[in-house]
């Protein structure tokens, strides 16, 4: 076998266009890790990478040496463990309601979560607007709480995967995010550090999410999946449209009382389906679930009462308030509520969702600088979504505010993310792709 | 006027292929200079221009913010002061010969050159061969001695675009070199902040130079002459063919060598009209030769001594032993020479110029790494180039070479950079294209 390349002719080659061997990808990253190559060298290639790609044997190389920065969790003693994985988006609640209802169906979760980036929400985030709740588990703590209780829930931790928290840091300094195989990499390193049998994998596909196209989302779906294989994992994704947020609200409290809504029963239908779905993929890829019952048994356990159970134990075992599950007023609420009106008669034909994602960012739900912290209770709820019928001046959505001052910025950026059309207009399809793979 | 945009905008931005205003990339630049943005951001955006090239307006910027990280020489009280640039090839001993030649003519040389880079040869390293000859002059000496003996040439200086010094080492370790419009900066701001009112460049385009293209190489040439036009500057450029060496003679004494023969009236062909026409450029730009009346004026300086008497002028006042010019036996000479045999009957269709250079660096004309030191004796010679007529054996180029191990390994590479034809293959033009620009 050959000696790998220098870091420099990795750079150059790649540069060119020309092959480079999977050994020589994961011998530079490796260089970088331990500091004999430099940021700016792999600030390069990541360039290299948005620009022109990368082969699927050096996305595989990067993920391997990403794992190797930490170290993995062995969960194998647990029974069928199982993990999911959202790509971001704006009002997307769906690991909450997922999470406990998977966990209900037989599935041992055990996840880790990050918080908002830019302008889409983060489960960590929305979980810390629950009275008490501890969202960093030691893991120790972590593992026997996925043992005793059936699911666990913490923030990633600096032991799995270091190398991608510095590798993901550098991209966001360097303009370098949007690269299909750095995106595939830095998730399912995290996913398979992480050790669960099962991955769920909700890809977001439109101008709300990080891949506008949905051909680039489908593909970096069906990546994902393939970097499991050589793991022994079993991996089952869809691809879902974030043209317009998910559910009605967008917010980190706001969304926890959206969440137990579906978890009691209701909530809106296409936050209601997304939970469902994802619930049933993880089910039937853990084997817990016979393929093909998944959807029907999730709705059962929703009827039933089994899911809200689940959830309670879990915010329990983290020492949270259950309460919130049942009783909104139990969550933090903001002192302000501004209605946005319709801007016009006819159907509602767009609500876009980066522009809401701003929005609720502007109020404090998100961060306008990683130190920031994030106002639980502020946010906004959309009263209509595309394909209602809407009349002039109705109220079309509300925003939740710590003042007058920032409700009514918030407003305005609402109604610049709206339009009508004269003419009746479908509501748009949820689910764009799906698939499976892995072991 | 809109505030410039923050760094990681201007990547994001150029890497999406949109425009980004010039405010923006001098901002993003001085950012950089100041240590407020990172190296890993400036290789980003390095590897955009190389992937996506730079918009003029931003060449211009990223020009004058290496001008203004250092001092700019003011040279106007001198009368009409000429510089000169190559590109870098092999065996291109031109300046050493067209310097002279140009003062001679009237002009005011005032050069800062370089190291060999990789292949190709740098004049710096190319006087060192002089016995006694000082690269380095302070700056108050270098502008005192072109008042007083119309020609000095130094290394390049800290004081003068340091901004430069650093982006090279970048782009050097990152792999992003070769991108048009950052070289054309890197080149142009040494030249304008040299200060010299003339400028003649040679842009080489072939397999042994930086342009791979002549397509770029002439594209290049022209960006770098519209650089200087807001600063002053009377630009001449040409591009020239390095597909094989230039001249006969490749390694530091041998060249200075073969220069001492052009200005001598002799020496090979192609190199003298090379020197001839990059003197009677650099004179008709000055102003010191009316248009069209360079080319002859030169060639007489050749025949007259002029340019010789020059030659010695100026190695004497950089405390060298001007013998150099006229008795080869002032030279340094390696101990060992060895032929290179013609592989075969025909006709010589190419000498390859890269693999050439590597053979002079391998024998230690050149560095294989930057703190290296060249050994001023070794080189080779051709005796033959691309269209004559050779014989199955006869001598076609001779090593020469510290010790007997190093000679045969470099034969060898030679040997791998000859093709012979059976039928007769026609000498190659040198001169692809030219022109001029600036004010």
């Amino acid at each position: 076998m050959a000696a790998p390349l220098a870091p420099v002719e990795v750079i150059e080659r790649s540069r060119r266009g020309e092959h480079v061997d999977a050994a020589s990808v994961a011998s530079f990253v490796r260089s970088w890790l331990d500091g004999t190559a430099d940021d700016a060298q792999m600030a390069a290639w990541c360039m290299v990478a948005c620009l022109r790609g990368l082969e699927r044997e050096q996305v595989e190389a990067l993920t391997g040496a990403l794992i190797a920065s930490g170290d993995r969790l062995e969960l194998g003693s647990l029974g069928p463990t199982g993990d999911t994985h959202s790509t971001g988006g704006v009002g997307d609640s769906t690991t909450l309601a997922a999470a406990p209802l998977a966990a209900a169906l037989g599935v041992r979760v055990a996840k880790m979560s990050g918080r908002g980036l830019a302008h889409t929400g983060g489960t960590i985030d929305k979980l810390e607007a629950i009275p008490g709740f501890q969202v960093e588990l030691p893991l120790g703590r972590f593992v026997r709480q996925v043992r005793e209780t059936g699911i666990a829930l913490t923030a990633q931790t600096a032991r799995l995967t270091p190398g991608d928290r510095r590798l993901y840091a550098l991209r966001d300094a360097t303009g370098t995010v949007p690269a299909s195989g750095l995106i595939a990499a830095s998730i399912m390193s995290k996913k398979l550090a992480g050790g669960a049998g099962a991955i769920a994998l909700d890809v977001k596909a439109g101008s709300g999410s990080l891949f506008a196209s949905r051909e680039e989302a489908i593909a970096t779906a069906e990546l994902m999946a393939e970097l499991a294989r050589p793991w022994g994992r079993h991996v089952r994704w869809t691809v879902t449209a974030m043209d317009q947020p998910l559910g009605r609200c967008v917010g980190n409290a706001l969304e926890v009382g959206e969440a137990a809504e579906v978890l009691r029963g209701g909530g809106p239908p296409d936050l209601r389906d997304l939970a469902v779905r994802v619930a049933a993929e993880l089910a039937e890829a853990a084997g817990v679930v016979p393929e093909g019952q998944g959807p029907d048994r999730a709705r059962e356990a929703l009827r039933s009462g089994a899911a809200l159970d689940a959830a309670e134990r879990w915010v329990e075992a983290q020492d949270g308030d259950p309460d919130v599950w049942t009783d909104p007023a139990a969550l933090p609420a903001a002192p302000l509520r501004l209605e946005v009106p319709a801007p016009g008669d006819g159907w509602l034909a767009a609500v876009e969702a980066r522009g809401i994602g701003e929005a609720a960012r502007w109020l404090g739900a998100g961060r306008l600088h990683p130190e920031q912290s994030v106002d639980p209770a502020v946010g906004l709820e959309l009263l209509a979504k595309v394909g209602d019928e809407i009349s002039s001046g109705a109220p079309v959505a509300r925003v939740h505010a710590r003042d007058e001052w920032a409700a009514e910025r918030a407003v305005e950026m609402v109604a610049g993310c709206l339009r009508v059309a004269p003419e009746a207009v479908p509501a748009p399809e949820l689910v764009i792709a799906e698939g499976g793979g892995g072991a």
